[in-house]
């Protein structure tokens, strides 16, 4: 059986989407203070990644746990964003796995699992450069309106 | 019926928790960085606050959902280690019910739901000073062991 | 502050709606196969309960969480109703707290905290009849439409 | 980069865990009553399918939420046993994404994707034969002893 991971979604990102992903930190403070970069845009996946500097980090010298979310909650709302839908996020289910010391790349790829009319559900794994997983996340979004403005 | 959310639970904030919780910012960065205050310590409670400000938004000019979701992760933290019990976090469930605009002072309280040896349940809902609700969550945790290495 | 929880959500039950829960089981055959009842209806606050027999037991001779995670989704969604609102589940989160033993009865009241025009929140704790906690559940509701149909 | 979906878990399953799924059904009720069949058994992998049969559908006349997370639960639960974990389910999310009519075959393929000492997380799809997303689970377990009591 195919599985949904393995299926593409079917689709092509409007030139004002690309533009606005590419032009990411505009007028986007939180993103920017923690240093989230988009590595890659595809119609229906996103990837980001986020270094863990020391202003990241708990008491513990690990990264905060809301930056990882942080992290996943933008990957997985400019997914939302490749497949032309403006989305507020409705709830985000997070399960932490292993703790991101200083200096961690953590990388985060939002995949669509569900793309309707109304809603959307998305998911993405946050791992390091070599794979290794750090989080899992998956996220609820209600679409409030095609993200062109068509 | 009683409801557990009226139920006091039993107990005392040892020293080194109260001294820990109170300098709160010594060696812990990110919350420093996104401006998190601490209102209130209490056992098996801990509120704290966070004002909106312009760097903690996104393009759409209201809170980051991840900054939202630090304080109710943090809250919800700081309540277990009132309990005197070092945890890690190990699932996150945010529900986002209304959006923070700049300049709004989110406040959340975390109570604890299951005070258990080696797990603990918590939840917390954000709130601005109105009491209008903003978000809610509920966070799984880990006990690593006592907060005051007893 | 006043507490979200202590805030009576406004409103009356249409008849209609009413007239519906009180027919709980025509046609709704898994929550009469498990045995749900519906103990108090009011306007943004439905309790059921349920006994739990040997056949909704595990290999452990517990509940089974599908059980417990059965009767707080109906709770939560007749909780909607009473709202006057039609709605699909669109995400559950549970956290299992105690292990519910045969001949435990357990109760759950749902709660609306979000009551939006398209979306709800809605949480509910599941405990026994000396009001021991069992689990907690939160839900996240897509509305589609007036129950009443007006 | 490789991900973590396609990596393999390495171990064996033993002899007893084998011999306990291959018995499922016995002195374990509720996945009797509402039909749950072990598909297949590997280590880090267990599938399970559900029929919905018309006694497992609500009034809308499909399948009953409680089922398709009683489902998940199963199959993340006995996918835990397969790497000879004895677990108990601390916390479930559960995204509703298809409604299951009346005769729709229902699989769900449990993957670990943390397998720790003490804690687990798993994550399962729910999908039909064809391999349309029904919905999407991820657990978050407690490990309590080894399976086999060694």
């Amino acid at each position: 059986m195919k599985s949904i991971m393995e299926k593409k979604l079917q689709g092509e990102i409007s030139d004002i989407t690309r533009h606005h992903l590419e032009n990411f930190y505009k007028d986007n403070p939180f993103p920017e203070v923690i240093g989230l970069h988009i590595e890659n845009i595809e119609y229906g996946s996103v990837t980001m990644r986020l270094d863990v500097r020391h202003d990241l980090t708990n008491f513990y010298g690990i990264a905060h746990g809301g930056v990882a979310m942080s992290l996943a909650d933008t990957a997985m709302g400019a997914t939302c964003l490749s497949c032309n839908k403006k989305v507020v996020t409705q709830a985000l289910n997070y399960n932490f796995i292993r703790a991101a010391v200083e200096g961690t790349r953590l990388i985060a790829t939002g995949r669509v699992i569900h793309n309707g009319l109304k809603t959307m559900v998305c998911e993405t794994e946050v791992k390091d450069e070599e794979g290794e997983l750090y989080g899992k996340a998956t996220g609820t979004f209600f679409v409030i309106g095609a993200f062109d403005g068509k």
